[in-house]
């Protein structure tokens, strides 16, 4: 990092707790440099799947990003920034085509909506959004959600093959499954991700049976750093794909949705007529551009950092990291039961510049992993747990 | 523009709001020093509602908002700025609440929607926004629209009441009307409004005929500061209010629902379930919140100017000017049929600063006044037009 | 009856179907021994396209029907009686399949649903049956009604290519048009039938914009025989075809829709869903597939019949037959203004068993020709009528 | 039964199958003086909730009803026999008003509608008639089903009040539930019944919540045959009851709701824009105004003697009747294994004019006991069973 200079670049910012990335810096240095002791800007934020900015913050990341490739006008989301952001998804997912779309709910009914065609059913996890966190809003789009994996991460293709199988006889006149729908990684079930192999043979399924795939991907790029398959491979499976702006790429809302020509050319006019067609979409748009660069570093380098940094708080005594096969970036931390979370969190952020939300009553602590770990050093994150977790004044 | 007392306008106005679009000016001096030779940023676009901002303005145009009032998070549209607008709105119409919806398609149809209730039947104008540029939208809404006044601009109390009693002889199994719809002013009218008299005739009808109405008032300033009608006279006849962000609002999107408690607040779950709950909304909010501070009394102004300029024009030989008794904003002029209207609008924005869309084959000039008109003063402006009128290289 | 050789009509028709309404009377008695005096049962209702059955004389009806050919048991349609209907109108129309509907109402929104496909539009006559007697089903089929021919029985083929042609302008996102339908005849304009020529010329533009046509040919066979354009030539223009069950064909209700193969295959579920799945179907299937064998003979004999007595009215004094180009089965007859209808037409139901409706206070009678003008012969129904006109009673 | 003449009875009808009760007759008397040798049209089928009629039996059934009460033709529905059946269901339940609709599932779909109003869910049982057999039929009306009681007869009140509890914490954004539905007696849970004090329970719920209920009382006598709560005591708990037509009260098709006077009189237009207006209903509304007369009585018989047949059946070597605590009118009867039912049922058939349906591979036999069990005593369908289970030529 020598060409860069970071001081003065962080001086003339307002990047707060935004990480930046010149172009072509490699990621690990930007963060092995920063010194020991934080400052107020290196804040970590072990809450939600990325940084959260203030309006303020946005303003001049737009500015910056603006500054670097001039941001272009949409006109009711043709042409522009817009059309560079679903050229970018077009080409990181493989598929034929991508559309900017105003929310992912909109993004996941459409989807599914299309791909299931004249056929009502469409099979998804009990937990994913499209059955928990949308409202019904698939009553609006004319499709049946057949929830399977109750209160699970996953179903498995031998589950699927069963309810495709059994469904004929558990009612009458059925008229075929038209899509099923993959939530992954799956947030209700505490982020985990499913497994490539299951995805590959529910995907031979869903072939033997002529049924199409969407993927929910809200968040695959958590999936893609920590299982470490590539996104193509996850998208390859699937005929859409929808991924979230807001989640960790910086945006105020948004979603991208991925497919074949003919499915993406029609959504145009789904989005028109279920009113979601708007004039300037340019704002999230260029935030999401920028950031979908560097995410895949770094989130390899944040799941790396995570890893250091659970490992170590494991061994501290009374404390145990609930390590899963299939986590991404949630993790549950049980604390000793006698410390007073409340206090601990306090000391964390005041001191260290550290937030988390104060556990659960039976001192269950989540913490989320997301790009501002890297703005301290996990040595100093790692000290600043210790520090609490012995401070007396935090027990009782 | 001796008549017209600048000085005291901008002190009791806050027109600092008005868009300068060069990078670095400041709003005051381009008023209180207007020469009379146009400066490159001092342009005067006769097109559209509004000024049209490129990302770059409008960002700064953020930056200057936020550095006035703090701009605040919303979540999912709870909250911060967006709160503070819809408050605002509440306010300005008279109704007990309003709320942000993502695009003005949305507002009109759930507000249809919810007005009929269990009547599919909504009485529009043929040539309105809901009836014509909303692609059929109100099909995944469930209302039926029965357009009236065909290719004309509104329909009287007389031509409703006549339909209201004829349509259960027309049909079989009539179920009664739930609601009717006005746009005013109407877009595909040439922005004529629809005389206050008339609107309050019809609402005596519907009320006989318990019969809701809705306003789609998306340029409804426009229609206010032609006819002279306040907004809440406007308003107080309507259950429903509908007013556009983007138009001459400054936002890139986005559209303000009034009326009633009620009905307000069950439209977060509607417009979740038809896809339009964004993340952040504090843009769009932000940016119409401003503007709408001074919007009333700018577009006083911008209609003197317009009478003004429009009256000279007319003088000019071989120049006619269409004046209409409902006209709002949109003009059409009648130029010699001899002049190239291609080399005259292209002498306008070299030499003079000032856009217009160069005329049809008969040369009927459509001229849009908006808020740019105020960046020039009407002596220039007129100048400007007579200079390229008697330029010999223009004609042929 | 001079003209007419009953004999041979009788041995070449499968006249035996005509309603006899009287119990136990024997069919070919009733026409053999035509006397020149009217008996009870031989009544003449020159109302309505077809004899209307008391529950009595349907059963009558269904156990003369069913000694001839055992009616078979249907399940939910399928099988048995049902199934031979539907073998019937498939060959009668030379369409792939057909497939029975409990209402012409769910036939024609089926119809044109699945014809239109994802496009919304359907284009309907404005006096059409579609557009004007279904109550807005449209809205739970999705489909939107763009009526042409306001007030008038069709549209051009050039009115509809100027349509086609000017629908991109009229509106913003435009998605095509799915779908035409044509009803005809055309009962909300006096049952008049569209030239075969027009409907040529329909279809080319239809083929040529890649538009589907269905057919709402409720009374199809009034078309035919008052046109002499066999079904089968009618039906070939369209993709599906509907006639109704119960008008002329001696049901209780119900409906047959052609089309191709894939089409009404997928017609089962679509019926089911929207709740109109029937355990037993062979009543009506029953009824309509009896009558259908010699509807098309039976209807040029009433034609043949029409005409003989409207001429014969048309010379009375007094009296003007509106005759129409393409009028089927209705007419208007003006009668002299001093006659009381009302006492005429009590006269002609007690003394001659003719049945109208009492005319208009214009004296203008509307008479609706159908199968009862076979109970009696045309001078027996001239002379009654001649008797009524002229019985000074009846004046005043 | 003295003044009876059942054998001239039976010989001037063809009662066949049907089982008829002379006006007044006591129901008991009729049956039990039947010989003790089977009469070919004395058949008892163990199959179904009623007898099966073939079209010949019924529209002799038909014209015996015609001739102790006239049929009256309705109009679409409206007056004549239709009201007198819509007239009795009304007092039968207790409710303001009745309604004949085409299809139970046309009746359920539309009462759960209009109950739950803007609020999308419906909480149902998973092994119900709407959840299972109508083949998402929900889709077209906009309700979402939420089934409890996953493949079990019926859910609690507690099991009900623990998931209202619960939703909001399940879900993102939850909008309330509009109304439960039960069925009752639940025919894929071999036809249990759910005990009233449930109900009464899961009513206490439901007032408490604001929740509307319906009952799905398709088979609703054979509940209240078996439980002896009387039908009025059912409906008293529900808001709207449907009762189908044709499982046990003889009709072709067709299905009752009862209920408030304003939600009924909103149906008729709904039925109308689904496509199940009808023209003429009167086939089915006298087969069942005719059958309701009788049924309760016939089936407190029915259950009788199918006690007494069971417990005999039960007492034979090898044979063993699941008594259930709240089944109705379907058993499940263990043979034993070395019989070859398919051989047997050939022979209850030929012999004994029984017919049952040839158990499982198990020998698991069902046995549906409906009104045809009154056809022959119980002593020799008893005889019948033990003479064809001890028959060498039935084993192997």
């Amino acid at each position: 990092m020598t060409k860069f200079d970071r001081r003065s670049f962080l001086k003339s910012s307002a990047l707060v707790a935004i990480p930046t990335f010149g172009a072509g810096s490699a990621l690990a240095s930007v963060y092995l440099s920063v010194k020991e002791k934080p400052e107020p800007e290196r804040k970590v934020v072990l809450i939600g799947d990325g940084p959260r900015y203030s309006p303020s913050e946005m303003l001049e990341e737009l500015q910056k990003i603006n500054a670097i490739t001039p941001i272009l006008n949409d006109s009711y989301g043709k042409g522009g920034t817009v059309q560079a952001l679903e050229e970018k998804f077009a080409e990181l997912t493989g598929k034929e085509k991508a559309i900017f779309i105003p929310t992912g709910t909109l993004a996941n009914q459409l989807a599914i909506a299309a791909l299931s065609g004249k056929k009502a059913k469409v099979i998804v996890q009990d937990l994913s959004h499209i059955n928990r966190d949308e409202a019904d809003a698939n009553l609006e789009f004319n499709t049946k959600l057949v929830p399977l994996a109750l209160e699970k991460t996953y179903f498995t293709a031998e589950e699927l093959q069963r309810k495709i199988q059994n469904l004929p006889s558990e009612e009458y006149f059925y008229s075929g499954i038209g899509a099923i729908s993959i939530e992954n990684p799956v947030r209700r079930a505490n982020g985990e991700f499913i497994p490539i192999e299951e995805l590959v043979k529910i995907k031979q399924v869903c072939d033997a049976e002529s049924i199409k795939m969407h993927l929910d991907g809200a968040r695959l790029y958590f999936a893609s750093a920590w299982s470490g398959v590539p996104i193509k491979d996850y998208c390859s499976l699937f005929d859409t794909v929808y991924i979230s702006l807001y989640k960790y790429l910086g945006a105020n809302g948004g979603a991208i949705l991925c497919g074949e020509k003919s499915l993406i050319e029609d959504m145009p006019r789904q989005i028109k007529v279920h009113g979601g067609n708007i004039y300037q979409n340019w704002v999230n748009s260029a935030l999401a551009l920028y950031h979908i660069e560097s995410i895949e570093q770094k989130l390899k380098e944040v799941k790396k950092r995570s890893d250091e940094l659970l490992n170590e708080l494991d061994h501290i005594e009374g404390v145990s990291v609930e390590f899963k096969k299939n986590s991404t970036n949630v993790y549950l931390v049980q604390l000793p039961t006698a410390i007073n979370t409340k206090k601990m969190s306090q000391q964390l952020d005041k001191e260290f510049n550290i937030m988390i939300i104060p556990a659960s009553e039976t001192n269950r602590l989540m913490i989320m992993m997301n790009e501002t770990i890297l703005n301290q050093s996990s040595n100093l994150i790692l000290n600043a747990f210790k520090t609490c977790l012995s401070n007396p004044e935090n027990f009782g």
